[in-house]
């Protein structure tokens, strides 16, 4: 399918128009109760509410013409189907399907493509196999002792998805079992973590799809000496996450092998074997089983062309309305959940590698804004920060809030009179009321502007189920403004450069500088900084 | 003293006309092996690398006319000696001193205010003491155990400083000795926490100056529960820090109580009790002397007045020129370092709070843009994630790079040639360079379009009195902005709308509701999001 430029839509040129007089939430009646109800929408267990972003009937109007005008749902389907959607058309790109949906699409007799969920329930049965060897015994370590941890080895997507849903459902851990994370080449990453460890209790998950990824491979030196210096056989103590063929796929090396493929970007793989295998060792299979109902339910209601009832679609529509028309370079993650204390850094990520882009799909450069700066702590942590700045400074930030009617552990109390859940809650909806309504005052620093664009994401708990979902729900924002931008979310070429520089400063480091000329630039770098 | 207004001084003007055509780093001779040397600053032990910011000869002398017309310095140097800088002139306020410097001006005879930093000692001393008698066993649990782990509990100031500098130090933690952090209202961010720990041998460091912060109080009475449970008296686990009379400076309570003082803002209290007592338990009172020796080291350094010398000085004018001139929003700080994980968090706390205004220190608005949205993450990780976006996104993000030659640990490996240290370090002075000059190629998605500014900044170790000097040159940067744009840098209006909204959400729910009319805006709201 033909995606067209953003700036083409006759309705960019409407929301531009209706974008000089925004909705102004701080007027009298500019937010009521009524306005509450309007605008709020209930999708996969989740309800949104945006009646604090700054748009009117006529704008929600406009934004669904572009999202039909720029075919978004279309584009959708496709990519499900397994349409080749990660290319730049007429130049060497990596020219592949975009099939994330496919690992959770494994709940029905027809799935959307066939041929990758059929792997994607190779690879589940192959994992159900494996845990129930270490569940028992059958794998163990050379004295039979059953496995306690998974640490995870991997950088970027082979981290960030698997680390933030571990924390969020850490909670859920089975008995005794527990997941780490190293990541960083920096050699007190592995260091710091390996030191807290039982290394003769730990499997080893090393994840990278090419299995050539430097931090990575570096990482697992370093753990494999580790291994060595206790003692400890590595082939006994470590499994492998790659792609079928690479150099990490050798039954020799590890004691099993689980693969991803090439049609699943790293940003989106938490869902594939690079989070599951962590996350089934800690949490179970019904627990990963629960995360892929969750997500493969958004996946389906993502389909809905309305986009008052599709709510990865609006979020998708209201982003841009606020990134390309209200002018905001930013947008806040706000959860009001410590265990999703890692969820912004993955969509952080997620969002700025998918749309971080200044070229079309059609390899021309873009005329308009493409994706936002994606940036967030938890609340009520950020109320005590950087909030400050959202409700009185001069740079706009429109805010997502997430929070969960319940608690996880199910412990708490009441003090003065509320619990501490209700004490979360009630601030986080505080919030969203404060940012868009704004107060006067004759004291002018206690003056509040209001208008800060906002949204309020709000289900009951965060389990496995509700995880999955808020994931997919993401996911598809992400993609829906990729579409809408005519950009290729799914390359990453901006990361190309750096490598490559980082190679050439490396070999003068190994040849101290012999192979430079003494005031060349990198020479001069590395010096000056004391490396040299 | 009376600050002007940024748009009065004639160096703004010039550089508004400097910034129409700021300099090309993509340019042949654009950044060459002598910009490095140029644009070079030895300063407290870090190296400044600024070559890579879009600045020229001109530039720098025009921000020095701007830092000399602000009067930037003097200011600098009435914040030290006491002056009430804490305030909007005219209107209530804080009306406060401003002395986190004092908490550091214990080394010599001629603090440069005195008052203060006699009660810094007395306090330190107070300190020594108490950790004589945990060491010693004078102060232990009820079968006369030592205590091991020191838990924090705090929010904002009293969490993110002492949290980002523990994770900083952590390598030189005391044998056995440990620190955890509780800052969240969610209940289940003491939950996670408690159930890891042995509670008959942690000490609870409880931080709040007010003595009323309502997360702080809740998590208090959490744990104090969890200690009766465990059948363990919480008068003897608990220490507090909290100003002189609080509602928390109650002996009957605490095992101690350590003071801080109003003219210290919570986030920039790190080198006070705030951050000192945890660090102290942890690290041990050599760690602490160094630490406030390093940050004390800049203190001084930072009163000179040529900016090319003065590092806080002068990356607070490169920031100006980024974020005022050249129009960018944000500043990512990207510490190669997985150590400094959290440090961004809390400069995004010291920064965007001290900052985020929008009134001058006269209570007129400002008609320029105050302070950037600050994030961050560390790399290498980072360059697997959003740096897709700096690299080629429509936004231009400035960043700021922290590096270290050597590693914490002393643990590292030759893989392919180099060590992980090796390869992290020309990792990032690869990211420098990418991003200020670019890359041309013939298919336009491989393009860089360079012109990204970004400096370096590197020392040797990641030690505590480097942690300190780092702090500290943050800390004066913040500070030298908000002088800058003539904005109090010193209170935080901006928090306490959403707390009087958040009580007014929470009433309605003690009474379901009944204090309100069924289509109030506040019933509406609790009732569409489930929780009424």
């Amino acid at each position: 399918m033909q995606l067209k430029d953003f700036s083409s839509h006759k309705s960019v040129a409407k929301l531009a128009s209706l974008a000089r007089t925004p909705h102004d939430l701080t007027a009298v009646d500019g937010l009521t109760a009524q306005r509450i109800e309007d605008y709020a929408v209930s999708f996969c267990g989740f309800d949104l509410l945006y009646g604090t972003q700054r748009v009117t009937p006529e704008v929600i109007d406009a934004l669904q013409q572009l999202a039909d005008e720029a075919g978004l749902i279309d584009a959708f389907l496709a990519m499900k189907e397994g349409e080749v959607l990660n290319r730049i058309e007429g130049y060497a790109s990596e020219n592949r399907q975009v099939l994330h949906t496919a690992s959770r699409d494994v709940f029905t007799e027809r799935p959307r493509e066939p041929k990758a969920a059929a792997k994607a329930k190779e690879q589940l049965a192959k994992l159900h196999r494996f845990l129930e060897g270490v569940d028992n015994g059958s794998i163990a370590n050379a004295q039979g002792h059953l496995f306690t941890t998974m640490v995870q080895v991997g950088i970027g997507g082979s981290d960030l998805g698997p680390r933030a849903l571990y924390l969020a459902l850490q909670r859920y851990c089975r008995p005794g079992r527990s997941a780490r994370f190293i990541a960083n080449v920096d050699p007190d990453d592995v260091a710091a973590v390996l030191r807290e460890l039982d290394l003769s209790r730990c499997l080893f998950n090393v994840v990278s799809k090419s299995g050539t990824t430097l931090e990575t491979l570096t990482n697992e030196q370093l753990v494999r000496e580790a291994l060595l210096q206790a003692g400890l056989n590595p082939a006994h103590h470590m499994v492998a996450v790659t792609g079928e063929g690479s150099p990490m796929d050798d039954a020799t090396k590890y004691l099993a092998s689980f693969h991803m493929y090439d049609y699943i970007g790293g940003r989106y793989s938490a869902t594939s074997m690079v989070g599951l295998v962590t996350l089934g060792f800690a949490l179970g299979v019904e627990a990963v089983r629960a995360l892929l109902e969750g997500a493969h339910a958004v996946d389906l209601a993502a389909e809905e062309r309305d986009i008052r009832k599709n709510v990865p679609l609006l979020m998708a529509l209201l982003g841009i309305w606020n990134h390309n028309f209200l002018g905001h370079a930013t947008i806040a993650i706000l959860p009001y959940s410590q265990a999703l204390a890692r969820f912004p850094a993955h969509l952080q990520q997620c969002d700025m590698e998918s749309n971080g882009k200044s070229v079309t799909r059609q390899g021309n450069p873009v005329t308009w804004q493409t994706g936002p700066i994606v940036w967030g702590e938890p609340g009520t942590n950020g109320q005590h920060a950087f909030y400050q700045l959202i409700h009185q400074g001069t740079e706009i930030v429109p805010a997502e809030f997430i929070g969960f009617r319940h608690n996880q552990y199910g412990i708490d109390l009441e003090v003065q009179g509320t619990s501490s859940q209700q004490k979360l809650i009630t601030n986080m909806l505080a919030q969203s009321l404060a940012l868009a309504m704004g107060k006067d005052d004759t004291n002018p620093a206690r003056r509040f502007a209001g208008n800060r664009p906002n949204l309020v994401l709000i289900a009951d708990r965060l389990t496995p189920s509700t995880m999955g979902a808020l994931l997919a729900i993401y996911e598809h924002r992400i993609a829906f403004q990729g579409f809408c931008w005519n950009v290729n979310s799914f390359d990453q070429e901006g990361v190309q450069l750096g490598k490559v520089l980082a190679t050439r400063l490396l070999g003068l480091l190994t040849d101290q500088g012999q192979s430079a000329r003494d005031d060349s630039l990198e020479k001069s770098l590395l010096r000056r900084s004391g490396m040299l």
